[in-house]
């Protein structure tokens, strides 16, 4: 790493409007003369990396003769020249950068000082994220805390937010791979850059791009690799598909005749438009560049036996041909797609898919069957299913631009493990203009490994992904269940009814921690609740109900609240006088609530009565929905 | 608030051979000297509260001329005295201490600096904290990241606890009622409180003892109260008590035979060991003191009506009651006690109970029954259980020592909204001999605002309270069911078993969150495993067994893995394979293994598979066991 001198980067600081303590640069043999004191005397030097640990810097100093005196100690260092600069105080604080291999250059800003490294009080933000993004960014370190005013002095967070900018200016247009200033001074006289380490280094953007083409233009449909054997993949989306509006062409040389339909060889297709491949992965390539060159855009490879099993090379091509050929290929190692404009099931899942709103993205084909059978019980609908795979071509940002060109998809869920191409994913959340709930795994070191040995991603540092997505605008889901669920209840605050105190403390807790919020009750809805409920209700969101809670109660207090949040947990406990059946039958009325039914023996009715319903057995159960 | 000098102070600390700056302190019209530099010249004045703010103090003087330049100038603040000390370097922690209404005095460590309030990272520490408990507890800081090196210093963790030691002995012996040393400064040479304050009041201790008494000595028991109305607490509870091997007495002057037992007037009862109280609120005190005279020492107050409606005199004169005549008086507003000893269920809960080694006690009759109807149904067995009510008189600690000399009791389990008398609690959990299972309400502000409706107690600081049970002893628990749960899986390391990689990383994430491990396969038993699954499992824990997992392959690795931890989740996610019933079926045979069926529809025969067994139906619930 070639060492700078300091005056050299508070040049190329002031460049872009950076301000640095005032300083002035003396030849070796030049009589020292500053107008600002205290000040600070420095060595510089290309042979001394880190200037304090052998003397060569001396704060304090307290006038032109002290600073010749020190001067002629400091010689005995054999610096190339000396630094004077104005010595300041100040609150300190950091920003850093860094290039990341998924998110490219990425700025970090956070409490400065010594403790940097112990306190981690820090935030990451992407260097195209807008002032608003820098701002939440801010917002979201404790350091935040000092704004408006700190110990009677004053700290515009604006300030802080147009320094960054500036540093978002510098890190792009310059040559550099990596940055810390440490601290930036919050002086009383403003913000001041004063100790910089630069590491210059020319990035190579990789760049990434593709024509559009839609992913979901499916009239004229191949399955590739159709079976007869009831346990074969193959078997399962041909029948999966059969009830589509699309014209379905099932492929297999060995066999005439599936389900009724002719089965043709490869070579008779012609006008398709997607092609779901389902065969051995060594004839996977072959088939695909026979179909691209007879005009076929879109592929889904079902087919496994890539990276999964160490066979990268074989990813690698298919990603030249998605790029010679301007394709779509989803997958491979994947359950398939599902779209409802055409009632197309192309999955292996076993579930059937009701129509809907939620555009559904999965990394994992497991994780996506899984959501799918709790859809199916709960009859909740998707718009779309994207079974994502091994990612070789088709990504997150390609899945979230398509599903922003279909109507019917009202909100896009996505499911991810890790993410590939940083800048695109955060590009299209950006551009979307669907809500975007996203859950991503592998949240500490060790689950990291597991999705390691899972996937073959390198899963990305989980804080990082996560805070900028939502910075984007992503709304960060903790459950996997929330992606399907949570769609079901229009973003709210929350109303909680119980027939107990703790339990409805507990759900606030809960509640709170995901980043929720109570609906505090105005004063006509809780006279009205006055009306109906015994003196001793709690006046208040949790709105307690108490224990000896009858049916008719219950009813009458979501009669109240009903039209005040489109989502109601009404907790049951099993008092001594809790009619649990008919409380399920009067919640079974009421779209939007939710019931926490908490003990089992005396539950087995009400469970009954909500079996297609959604009910909860616990309340660290019932956050899925948030 | 008196202001004493700094030297007065110093000299407190010293006395206590905490080690302060070396200074000296000098007359007005004195010439100063001193031999350390750079010092730190600073004026002493009763008038000046704080010194920095008006220039009162002058940093890094380097010789005794300039020192004595320094001091003229600041004459114009007329100060009493000056005092002249050397300037340290170091890192800055930070060590307080408050008077808690819960707990009494109470030391804070941590990050100290201008930031410490900013960055606020700290831990409690009870006065009378061991020396393994404040080690433990400043591991809990972010700060003891600098041990046992940081930068290339040394820092000594033992030296840090043994200074916190001494402050434990100051703060215990000095009529102090507040302090804070902001920075103590870890100086190459050691540990420095450089800058104190010190609140001077003598705080005067809440005394609060009891004689020992056995609310378990169950022998004769009055039923005050029964009731032939099904719907009243009094008939339930006297059902309930029927199978006891208790003698019974029935009292209510109304009626003279219930369920074929004599009903008693309250004036023919004779030694009485233990009393259930069901009657209107006016007359409890009335019948507590007429039985106390006849000896009876042990009353579980039923009756509602105290101080959550208000009614805190009553309370004040049931506790003046209790210390007259010596009283374990549970309650009022309680659900009852249950001991399997005697096979006595004072409780009106409509749940069978078992018998078993957990002893439950909980603050909230709702969330017991609640617990009460889930270990039912699960066949989960009970010691003893206390619902506390109110707490006008026997509190937590009391119920912890009960439990301690019940030798069927193996595992404490309690659920808490608020803690009065912290010291005894903290006292009894150190003193317990089994382990304590705790779960505490309340953690955000909003929830304190509900647990304040329901309960009238004032929930104390979340953070302080769990953390010094922690400290002390206690395992916190995240959810309610996890006080009955936990308690069949012995502590152990937990393995995940798995058919989908996705879901097994996500448990891994919830497992770590909650302060588990997940165990680490030895070489042999990967070996084992080898020879039974597919090449791509995940030759770690989670163990992913691929998602055409078999049954057979689920009993294959559980025969492996059976032995290895007393706690397997094992994850089945519905793909095109999985056998899902066959699959429960095996599972069944093993007693260590808690499914997690991710999914509804394709799990409809292997839920009803495992009614009675704990399974779960989403990641996030299993969680409940740990």
């Amino acid at each position: 790493m070639q060492i700078s001198y300091e005056s050299e980067i508070y040049e190329l600081l002031k460049k872009y409007n950076i301000d640095t303590p005032k300083y002035k640069v003396f030849d070796k043999e030049e009589k020292l003369k500053f107008d600002i004191f205290p000040c600070v005397l420095k060595v510089m030097s290309k042979n001394i990396i880190h200037k304090s640990d052998v003397g060569g810097v001396v704060l304090n100093v307290k006038n032109n003769k002290e600073l010749n005196e020190v001067k002629k100690n400091l010689l005995r260092l054999n610096p190339e020249k000396f630094l004077v600069e104005e010595e300041l105080a100040g609150i300190e604080l950091f920003i850093g950068g860094i290039y990341d291999n998924i998110f490219g250059k990425v700025l970090i800003f956070g409490a400065g000082g010594t403790l940097l490294e112990i306190q981690k009080d820090i935030t990451y933000i992407d260097i195209k994220a807008t002032k608003k993004e820098i701002k939440q960014a801010v917002l979201n370190t404790k350091t935040a805390k000092i704004f408006p005013s700190f110990r009677g002095n004053k700290y515009d967070i604006d300030e802080v937010v147009s320094l960054i900018q500036k540093f978002q200016k510098l890190f792009k247009n310059e040559e550099i791979s990596e940055f810390d200033i440490n601290p930036i001074l919050y002086t009383k006289k403003g913000l001041v850059a004063v100790d910089a380490r630069l590491k210059f280094e020319k990035i190579v953007n990789k760049n990434w791009k593709r024509k559009k083409i839609s992913l979901f233009e499916n009239k004229n449909v191949a399955i590739i690799g159709v079976s007869e054997n009831k346990n074969k993949v193959g078997y399962a989306i041909a029948k999966n598909s059969l009830k589509s509006k699309s014209n379905i062409y099932f492929v297999n040389p060995k066999f005439k005749k599936l389900f009724n339909k002719k089965v043709y060889k490869l070579e008779e297709l012609t006008n398709i438009d997607i092609a779901v491949i389902a065969i051995p992965p060594k004839s996977v390539f072959q088939t695909i560049e026979f179909l691209a060159k007879k005009g076929t855009k879109n592929f889904i490879i079902i087919s496994a036996g890539f990276k999964e099993v160490g066979n990268k090379q074989a990813e690698l091509d298919i990603k030249k041909l998605s790029i010679k050929y301007n394709l779509n290929i989803v997958g491979p190692n994947c359950l398939g797609i599902y779209n409802s404009t055409y009632n197309l099931n192309l999955t292996f899942g076993s579930s059937s898919i009701y129509n809907g709103e939620i555009g559904l993205i999965s990394q994992s084909g497991a994780v996506l069957t899984a959501l799918m059978d709790k859809a199916s019980h709960y009859k909740i609908g998707f718009s779309h299913i994207i079974s994502m795979g091994n990612m070789a071509d088709f990504n997150f940002a390609n899945a979230i631009e398509e599903l922003n060109n279909q109507d019917n998809c009202k909100i896009i869920s996505i499911y991810a493990e890790g993410i590939q191409y940083g800048k695109e994913f955060l590009k299209a959340i950006r551009k979307s203009k669907k809500p975007i709930l996203f859950f991503k795994s592998g949240k500490s070191e060790r689950a990291k490994k597991a999705a390691f040995s899972h996937t073959g991603n390198i899963a990305g540092d989980y804080q990082m992904i996560v805070s900028l997505s939502k910075l984007a605008g992503a709304k960060i889901k903790s459950s996997i269940e929330s992606l399907i669920y949570s769609s079901q209840f229009e973003e709210n605050e929350i109303i909680i009814v119980t027939n107990a105190g703790g339990p409805g403390t507990i759900l606030t807790d809960l509640v709170i921690q995901n980043s929720k919020k109570l609906k505090t009750l105005d004063k006509k809805t809780i006279n009205q609740l006055n009306k109906v409920l015994p003196n001793t209700w709690s006046k208040n969101n949790p709105v307690d109900i108490i224990g000896d809670a009858t049916p008719k109660r219950y009813q009458d207090t979501l009669d109240i609240l009903k039209d005040k949040s489109n989502l109601i947990f009404v907790i049951i406990t099993p008092q001594l006088m809790t009619d649990t059946k008919e409380i399920a039958q009067i919640l079974l009325k009421y779209k939007n609530a939710v019931p926490i039914f908490l003990g089992e023996e005396s539950f087995k009715i009400a469970k009954k009565i909500f079996e297609n319903r959604l009910f909860f057995n616990s309340l660290q159960d019932s956050v899925s929905v948030l």
